[in-house]
């Protein structure tokens, strides 16, 4: 048994499933309180002069007067990769553009080269650096995607490294299948092909072997249309496969109208999402999982973050760690992000870090709010309330982080 | 002696002095690298194939085939304050303007009420905890302005806390006086007087006591006039303070032509510098310190660096850290700022972090290079490349951090 006492502010998101609107009523700002944990689980939250006294052998935490949250939630990274892109500084400040630069043999293609050169080992070892850091960072829980093999191997080998990173590393891992990240380059000019690969080859191993609980795909103006990404989602759904899409990322091209339409859990990036995608998502109940820091790092525009909480759409907060277009873990950079650049509220930002970013993972039962039955993931901030975590930025404010009931 | 063996790349301007331009002709970007220390200072530079056996007794340090720097100079920070300023978060989502928040009582009559009350203790407790935050970071100087205080006692009990911070952190602390930023609430309205104030009284007393190198003053609509600053920076100089400026920040009225006109050795902010401010700055060899944290976080236009840079006036970056409109002190931060809102290369980045920021402080002799004499203050990175510091943003690369011949 652990009890940690002297909580400043306790501050978490109520209840499962996830929330939307301004998320006012289903959050808890209580002061000064006391948390009890019993294994890997919270079985007590009390204020300070209604709690009992810890139980005999109890290891007693101080939380020093400070913040409490639940744990941060990354729900959409690529954090399996070969290499770095850093050699694109120099063509991007001469001011090639994506276009070029994968022309000229470099972007997405350019790891997928290195990722499928890399053994598993290597990409095992780099991966555990990021996720140490990451739990640093106050991480506890992070959606790892595939889409750097892009064969029925390489595919398999990447999903091996995140198998076994679940299996070792404190950050508990959720693996998403994201065959069709790219066309390959034994594909080029033939998407459909390769469509019809992933159909009939790829996902049918993944899901044979359990090695995924979603299937993604990159819904995009030259990567794969409407009807190849409608495709690819069906047959991951009929081999048990939940739904998840990068969508209008670049162009509006339907891709969060076909998240409705099939009932995905999440439609990503949104960057470009019109009038009619909003009302997609809305109706649909899928989760908008937005990525500020890709926004900051490609010098695009901002996600309608605060247009798609006025129309009810639930909005989780993630980091899209990946070596092109956002090579950063840091989910409290993407908290200043969304607090300068989204103009959300920090209640609105813990509930997009927390409890919708397990919403979007299928991991409500479990975690992302601070409740009695939840894990005990949780993170002691340096810090006395939450807009303290909005407004520093460039530090890392964590002061302990617990995982499953443990310090970390 | 200490010997640091195995620099797989060793990147450092090269001089004395300020650099202009694109800075290629004055750094070395040198592979395998071997360098000594004696006491605080470097006293040898080898290509690993002609470096000398260490001599015996020698401490030798693994660099790990990782990148070698200077450490970097933060030229332009307030980090001495009291309390904090996250309260006006929900102010500001509200759509409040710094103008409504001042007359609310907040802004930064917020912090100089604060930094009034607390004790001088508590000032340099918290100082302390920030500087040891930066030196982590890869910061070895700092510079520190004065200006929370803005009266004669209360300005010298600020600066009476960085002469503690000299004497006693391993980060060098340069003391600024910036009585002059802002007019106190008991001469609101009446800034000709506070003008008098600082002129007659405080400067001479700051000087007298050998409490600051520099004199700056916030010259800015609404704030000190060109006159008044005028009357200041010429007042300060006569009592052998060199002259800083905050210029240009909001609205160009002429801070940078000043700049030029009296010789200054910095100008600092710039993000609304004109034309004719550019060619004071290049005619009056001022260096212009660029701030981009602060423009991140205002969500304010990016001073016009490559402008600079192509007029050939130096540029020096630092964090602005303060409570109100950079609440970072991160300068890793600020080098990814510089690439991707700047377009400034990796090499004038190092420069304008390093050197220019040195000379900027009147350091140039003694550190922000590299070099045989010059004081062995460098940081081994997490990293192969200078590209990788400008690219990879949110993580701590900072493997080792040397501060006069020591690790700390």
């Amino acid at each position: 048994m652990v009890v940690l006492t002297n909580i400043g502010l306790l501050a978490t998101p109520l209840g499962s499933g996830p929330a939307a609107g301004d998320c006012q009523g289903e959050i808890s700002l209580a002061q000064d309180q006391v948390l009890w944990i019993d294994g890997p689980q919270i079985c007590g939250i009390y204020p300070r002069q209604k709690a009992p006294a810890p139980p005999t052998g109890a290891t007693v935490v101080d939380a020093q007067g400070l913040l409490v949250t639940p744990g941060l939630i990354d729900c959409h990274t690529h954090l399996v990769f070969g290499g770095w892109r850093q050699h694109e500084v120099p063509l991007k400040l001469r001011g090639a553009s994506y276009l070029e630069i994968l022309q000229m043999g470099g972007g997405i293609l350019d790891t997928v080269r290195q990722t499928r050169q890399w053994s598993e080992e290597d990409l095992y070892t780099r991966a555990v650096s990021f996720l140490d850091d990451m739990l640093r960072l106050g991480v506890t829980t992070a959606e790892c995607k595939s889409g750097y093999g892009l064969s029925l191997s390489q595919e398999l080998k990447q999903l091996q490294v995140q198998r076994k990173l679940q299996q070792t590393h404190s950050v508990e891992i959720v693996s998403t299948f994201l065959g069709a990240h790219a066309v390959p380059p034994e594909y080029e000019g033939r998407s459909d092909a390769y469509t019809q690969l992933v159909c009939q080859e790829i996902l049918p191993a993944v899901a044979q072997g359990h090695w995924a609980e979603f299937c993604d795909v990159f819904c995009e103006e030259g990567v794969f249309t409407v009807s190849q990404s409608r495709k690819i989602l069906q047959t991951g759904q009929e081999l048990g496969l939940a739904s998840k899409i990068h969508a209008d990322e670049i162009a509006a091209i339907g891709g969060s109208q076909l998240a409705g339409e099939l009932g995905a859990i999440s439609a990503e990036h949104l960057i470009a999402i019109s009038p009619e995608g909003i009302q997609a998502l809305a109706a649909g109940g899928v989760i908008a999982d937005l990525l500020p820091a890709t926004s900051f790092y490609l010098k695009k525009p901002y996600a309608p973050a605060r247009e798609l909480i006025r129309q009810n759409v639930p909005v989780a907060i993630a980091s899209d760690f990946n070596p092109g277009s956002c090579p950063s873990y840091n989910l409290q950079f993407a908290i200043n992000l969304a607090y300068l650049y989204y103009s959300m509220t920090p209640e609105e930002i813990l509930t997009a870090v927390t409890r919708n970013a397990a919403a979007s993972l299928h991991r409500s039962h479990k975690i992302g709010t601070l409740e009695v039955g939840k894990q005990a993931d949780l993170v002691i901030w340096n810090a006395k309330d939450l807009q303290t975590l909005c407004y520093r930025f460039g530090s890392n404010l964590v002061h302990t982080v617990f995982k499953k009931g443990k310090i970390v």
